[in-house]
């Protein structure tokens, strides 16, 4: 049986509603969608788009009665995509759904909506109270994210022995992966404690994590700036990255396009897409790029089987 | 007229002197190059790597005489390859050459023979008494590093408006692009001060050399993670990375058989390959990419031809 997926619909001035219509057929094939999103305002949105609503486009009602401003940042739309995100999450979480995936929302919008999140991760953490693993990728490379939206100079505290290892084995029993690579904080992981020294720390803590595992299953420090070279790639699908831009400016340098960000080590399944509103294109019938919601779709749907 | 450019010839226990041998026939054809390896060691590698040394095989009789030793860390090696280094710099100080293409040292191999320095950079850098940029890339992307060799929790410390703009400025006239992407530091580029402040300090750099070159050069900060985006690289073919691994973990993700290292804002031209020793493989007759000290050499030669 084809498994089902709430979508939440993102930021509704932007882009997100226009690639759910036109990438309906396409995911209706593979899993039972079900749009966070009333029908007056997916009308109002097909009108403005005019794009048709195909007939099977079902629909969860998730209230809500304001008019559509493309390419704006408005209280009403950040408060909407709010709801719908938590109406997705509600079915999730009531198992009515086997996994939800999200349309991306303006963090600007929520904010003059009051919504103090900064983004998705944080409110799912703050709802399950669990430490959500954030992890971007496609089929080729994930990267995991073990510090994701602090300062660049908090980054090097945050390593320790004890959270990188509970990070670890974490990660690992979310993906099951027998093979991770591991960075490195520092330029060639330091060179044996020249250019600084918390590799040590993640080396106990990938040590730690194998003996806890009892298995090799995390190899590293990797040397940071070589290991998303073609011949690394080879031999890892799953790295964990120290800091956010160590994962994902490489991530995004191979595979802009094709990228999805995934929510690990939670009660639910959550996939979304890895690009933002793009208010600059939105209902101006420009191409939009389709291929980051298809694969975040899929990746919803191989998760919520390998959950069964 | 080829121009001539002095070849150091590495570490001899490693790959180097077999790529100056293979490639030499069609460097040849494009430069006039000039070997710093003595007759005796020329004549044992060639006879250990059973390849044969080319007639037209010019050499600068660099001092030295001890066994190869493939694939080892020896102090004798780490000697030699720094001296061979020392006289293809005075080839090029006193104008006898015009340019100068490096081939891997071993850091430890240097170390083991009293050299303090970490590495060619640092050496041009003393010998010199200028501040060499360090730039790394290809023809299709070149990125050059504010700060290099330093522990990562150093770096946002490093970053002042006025070492920044000298820098900016420096490496507009050593490269002459008309573009060049400068980056932040932090994630998001510090969305606007929420994820770090030293973006304030870019901006500002960025505008002070923009001013002082009376035209808008540079721009930034860039979002570092999608700095190098495909989308993002079509409008900068130059970047300017706030530290080691943020361009360089894209670069090679990208492009890492071709890269080449280009020592800037020095008297001197020189190019590098940006590869090791690759003890591993060395003196095996294993498949050698010659891509990266090729693409040092046409380099070295643009470069020189810019200078005339």
């Amino acid at each position: 049986m084809k498994p089902k997926i709430a979508i939440s619909i993102g930021d509704i001035n932007g882009i997100g509603i226009e690639i759910a219509l036109l990438s309906h057929e396409k995911i209706a094939k593979i899993c039972k969608p079900i749009y966070c999103i009333n029908k007056n305002l997916l009308k109002a949105a097909s009108k403005q788009l005019n794009i048709k609503i195909p007939k099977d486009f079902k629909t969860f009602e998730t209230k809500g009665d304001f008019e559509i401003k493309p390419g704006d940042v408005t209280k009403k739309s950040g408060k909407y995509s709010f709801d719908s995100f938590m109406d997705a999450i509600k079915l999730a979480d009531k198992k009515q759904v086997d996994a939800i995936c999200t349309l991306p929302i303006n963090k600007e919008a929520w904010s003059k909506a009051d919504i103090s999140y900064k983004g998705h991760t944080e409110v799912l953490r703050d709802y399950f109270g669990k430490n959500a693993i954030m992890m971007l990728g496609c089929k080729k490379m994930f990267v995991s994210l073990f510090t994701e939206h602090i300062p660049l100079k908090k980054v090097p505290k945050k390593i320790n022995v004890e959270d990188l290892t509970r990070f670890l084995i974490d990660f690992q029993k979310s993906v099951k992966s027998k093979k991770i690579g591991v960075l490195g904080l520092n330029p060639h992981a330091s060179d044996n404690g020249v250019l600084g020294n918390e590799e040590v720390e993640i080396f106990k803590a990938i040590k730690n994590a194998n003996k806890m595992l009892d298995e090799k299953i995390f190899t590293g420090p990797l040397v940071p700036d070589t290991a998303f070279s073609p011949m690394s790639r080879k031999n890892y699908k799953y790295f964990v990255a120290m800091y956010h831009d160590q994962g994902l400016a490489p991530l995004k340098a191979l595979y802009f396009d094709q990228s999805i960000n995934v929510s690990l080590n939670l009660p639910i399944i959550r996939t979304s897409v890895d690009h933002g509103t793009a208010f600059n294109i939105a209902y101006k019938n420009e191409k939009v790029n389709l291929k980051s919601y298809i694969n975040a779709i899929k990746e919803a749907i191989v998760l919520a089987n390998s959950k069964k």
